[in-house]
């Protein structure tokens, strides 16, 4: 399956922005990497995100996990049109130690009414994954 | 299945503000019902929860999910133990509009090793679902 | 939310025999009850679909999950359709002892475009449950 | 993450055939690859799993990412422990055209009570996925 891009990075971290315009900028999540099938998008580490046990807190990784998928659709089909999550199946798999948190967000499938996103997500290293997750989006 | 308490209502409502010290307690989530194999959760509605489109944002959700069934296992297995999500799936059935939302956590199974637990979620009425999540928590 | 029914159980079980033509009658499902939002199917007990340990085998359970969600779906949007499964989400909760298979399907939302089903299947007794599955079925 | 094996290829059809010593020895699945952390099982083409449209069937698909999980795990824990699925999240991408079925399942974790794992499967081509599966087993 091949991918083709409607959004480079600049174009990616601008539609986040306006998604998001109440939310605090210091901490606001960054599209590093844009390609085709692919984003990888980085939150900056903030102490507000941790639960007891000095871990990032799970409500975090969800809403990140879905900020990276809703990032790698909007490269692909463009800012004008509105996708809405529909599921999220979040695996917890170890404690996210403090830290800057790492989202990398693959096509499962693209398709003209949904997506299926897999989204990997870790602190410390991409080998020691502290969550997935399969989102999945209705395209209107 | 028979289920029984360890907890009643203020013992939830006690064990929910030690487990979450810094939260803001003007919209702390609260237990109003529990009973065996059932609690009930209410999160006060602060506007700061919206996400665009003035419904209540998906990581508000989902962590009243869970929320609601970290409070129905600890009220069953009492507050000496701790409890880890290993995975929470969501399925959001419809926009939340803005209000009180609702939390209504029943048993799938509550083992010695892990609990399932399904969670409703409205603000309308229970008739009209917001999102039903199934979460599972390892017990230690 | 209010459901209203195309089909009743004779035209349930008709539909059923029409999807699947090459299935074994003996060990066919039977619906035994359609009412608004929510069915009953049940599949007969034959030994072969037992696995190691003398329990009903995972894909015998998964696949009773979808094949009620089908009928719930079509017993409400009448059998002209054509619907397909799009995720399912099986939680085994306990061993299913050999008997007849017992799954009751109910809907999260039916909509326009998908529908989303909740299904619990036992063969025990309902306060046993073996599984609980979550059923998402797009509608063409 | 490292991962250390305890079956090779032929020690884990072995493992595989002595779990299930009633299957039809003709369309027995097959393990291809095993290499730290991933396997490959194939599942031979046969006309009785096909479903209404000429697609292979998703109890089929279910059951054979079932077995590629069952196979991950127990080339990396060895044939002496029983492990049982806890969960499993299957995501229909597409329609599988008939033909050999191949899974790919690769660890997001295993741990000493459990294993998560990531499995995808086709009929076509690697690059066109038929369905992803994340499936979890308990290790007693």
């Amino acid at each position: 399956m091949s991918y083709s891009l409607q959004l480079d990075i600049p174009g990616a971290n601008a539609v986040l922005r306006r998604a998001f315009p109440g939310r605090d900028q210091a901490y606001f999540p960054s599209v590093t990497l844009v390609e085709p099938g692919r984003v990888h998008v980085v939150l900056p580490y903030h102490e507000s995100t941790l639960r007891p046990g000095q871990l990032i807190s799970g409500p975090t990784l969800m809403g990140h996990a879905d900020t990276a998928a809703y990032v790698l659709i909007l490269a692909h089909i463009g800012d004008q049109l509105m996708a809405v999550t529909s599921s999220l199946v979040m695996n917890f798999l170890r404690g996210a130690r403090p830290g800057e948190l790492h989202a990398q967000a693959e096509f499962l499938r693209l398709g003209r009414r949904n997506a299926v996103c897999d989204v990997k997500l870790w602190t410390e290293s991409p080998d020691r994954l502290a969550a997935q997750a399969t989102v999945t989006y209705a395209i209107p």
